[in-house]
């Protein structure tokens, strides 16, 4: 019998139905589990398919780079020749357009707004001298991105996704008329959280944008640009900086990257790529800051992976852990949710989240009720900038981290709570609750 | 014979010594020499002794902390504790009081200023709504400290330096009368580039200190903490977080270490320890900036110094590089400037630098000779803030990289040059040149 959904139940049925997914419910609450699906973090499987970063640097390798540089010593602002040029390879542009950093993007692109916040972008006033700046944030998104705008006391406007990318509409009327915006949070392929990449068109779009403040910047956070699960067909992103000079705009995009889901989190290298005006720009600053980042981490990097045909092996390997993770995950969702019509989901080609929209409404309860099961989720409402979701429908899914069992436990879990929480939302709305 | 102070020569005795200085100059310049003796970099043999560090995690070594975080993953904001504890006990310090950074303690200390500029001190004004900052900088003292607060456009205020540390009447008087003065570099012990350390009487009276500004911090660059050229006579330091808090000021210092000059230059963990309070103002701010920094480096650190006592036997390892290199330096500064009345220099018992001082308006001179002979020495200035040495007269001596020869020939040179310099600048003023 193909299931009927919720709307169309009725009250007394649907009352039926809630008796016994409330026993389903104190029967999971009964296991006294501690699972975690909160963040994207690698499975300890992935972590071992690393341990070779250790061994890379032992044995008396000598830590010389190609240019005679010792690594071991002070020196070098902006990377070694061969961590640009692995980096390079990865993000399809040349290593001239490359600054390789420490261990963390997210600590690149707060230190770009730190910097314009204090200096300005290639000679613009500081925006801290300004009375106003705001930020255009393609929802649902990184949660963190959010917090680093939100710390700086950036009003952000809300962009809705669509499957294609932000909605650029919007994007270009509000660049265009409104020179208090100066940048936009974007993750281009395989989008935290639905796993989405930009279309051409999108990419497109983004590099003819004319944005009315000169010191206008995309912030192109390409973390998943090797991160598929389905080698065989793969998203496909257009080279934003490539598309930005054809289009006359060079000095219009930050392009961010690192190694930190490829070898160990938090252990890799990161970096930006953009244009000879903006790198003049950041080394100003950067040189001030640092004498440089850490090199021998930089060569360990390099003599590991080797190149880009060194990365995309070592990404395969880490598909076969990510794929049935996200597999069972979709499996036990449509089994337990299909037809019901009480929510929807995404089924990325990579990346490390699927991206779950419940009834409005519902998104706080689910993962409220889900803790209580002992399933710690990304909390509701954190996909949106400030931590409010408009629709409160919102639920990040991180499949990464947990044993598969634990997957297909906490997935029936979730379907579960969110059957209970869209039941009575349905009764609530009807006034039968 | 003893020889006679310049200033009591003849101007035709003068002249007849720079007939057989200009000589001996270029004789020097005739080698083709490349010698750098600009920063205060480790010598190849003194990097050799940390070469352990590539090992110590190698060989499917396990990668967990004592608390079982694994080190390989995401989480981690302010360092494991195994590495906290490490840090603390070499700043004397507990680990409760210790953030654990990156690979830069300058990258901390410019953090710390931004921070400050961007968002205040414990809930103080940001510096950038102030319409004016001011510094206290002991002088002659370390570049990139005053490149940071240059950066910021903070103004700098020299404050003399005496043997026992700063002008400590100046410091109370000025911090007391004027709440612009936000803070202050220090590098207490082996002063950069002195090597000076701070009397107990001196750390008291900063403890002691009541600044008009409550957002006031005094920015304790602990940097060569441990790095003694005589392991039987090192100079000591009273601990500035005790004393502070003797004085009911727990709040009122930031003290930055690492170990970059333990291990590999760049590649060591660099921490901060603060009051409780400091620590909460600082974690509201890191938690935005990152994730948390790389704990497999924190952890390779640990697991090679093991311990205080691990780091003591390395850095008597690393005097034995050093010490000689000081050494020859003094011998030849000795030989070939004693009783002439040109030059006077300092003899540290630690850290990596020794300053000279020339006859006023000769810095600029001498260190460009130098570069001539194809000696590259620290800009003179560079000890003073904005580059601006007002006596034209220190110069920076870093001889921790060069080899011994080279160290005993570019001081020969030095003395050359000191003297070409002196003897021309005596002539000139009395009209004879």
């Amino acid at each position: 019998m193909a299931p009927i959904p919720y709307a169309e139940l009725s009250s007394d049925e649907l009352k039926a139905i809630r008796k016994e997914l409330k026993k389903e419910y104190r029967a999971y609450q009964s296991q006294d589990l501690r699972l975690d699906m909160s963040r994207g973090k690698p499975s300890l499987d992935q972590l071992d398919l690393s341990m070779g970063l250790m061994q890379v640097l032992a044995d008396g390798e000598d830590l010389t780079c190609e240019d005679g540089t010792d690594c071991r010593n002070y020196g070098v602002l902006d990377g070694i020749p061969e961590a640009k040029e692995l980096l390079a390879e990865m993000g399809e542009v040349s290593p001239d357009e490359v600054i390789i950093y420490g261990n963390s993007s997210l600590n690149v692109m707060y230190d770009t707004i730190s910097r314009s916040y204090t200096h300005g972008v290639m000679g613009s006033t500081p925006w801290c001298k300004l009375p106003h700046v705001k930020w255009l944030c393609p929802v649902p998104g990184y949660d963190r991105h959010f917090a680093i705008t939100e710390y700086f006391g950036i009003e952000m406007i809300n962009i809705p996704m669509t499957p294609n990318g932000p909605d650029m509409d919007l994007v270009e009327k509000l660049c265009a008329e409104d020179d208090a915006i100066k940048g936009i949070w974007c993750v281009p392929k395989y989008s935290n959280p639905q796993g989405y990449t930009y279309s051409d068109e999108t990419v497109r779009r983004f590099a003819r944008l004319e944005p009315a403040a000169r010191d206008f910047r995309i912030y192109w956070d390409n973390a998943y640009n090797v991160h598929h699960l389905d080698f065989d067909h793969p998203d496909i992103l257009l080279e934003i900086l490539d598309e930005c000079r054809k289009a006359g705009h060079p000095d219009l995009v930050y392009k961010f990257m690192s190694t930190s889901k490829i070898g160990f989190p938090g252990s890799g290298i990161a970096c930006i790529c953009t244009s000879p005006n903006n790198l003049v720009d950041i080394k100003r600053q950067l040189r001030v800051q640092t004498i440089g980042h850490d090199k021998v981490n930089q060569l360990r990097n390099v003599r590991y992976f080797k190149n880009i045909d060194g990365i995309m092996e070592h990404m395969k390997l880490h598909a076969q852990c990510l794929r049935p993770r996200f597999e069972i995950i979709e499996k036990t969702l449509h089994e337990g949710l299909d037809g019901l019509d009480i929510g929807e989901w995404t089924e990325p080609k990579g990346g490390y989240f699927i991206s779950f929209n419940s009834m409005n409404g519902c998104a706080k309860d689910i993962v409220s009720r889900m803790k209580k099961a002992g399933v710690v989720m990304t909390p509701a409402g954190a996909t949106y900038p400030n931590g409010k979701d408009p629709h409160d429908s919102n639920i990040r899914i991180a499949p990464s981290f947990p044993p598969l069992d634990d997957l297909a436990l906490a997935s029936k879990i979730f379907c579960c709570c969110v059957k209970l929480s869209a039941s009575k939302k349905i009764l609530m709305d009807r006034g039968d609750y």
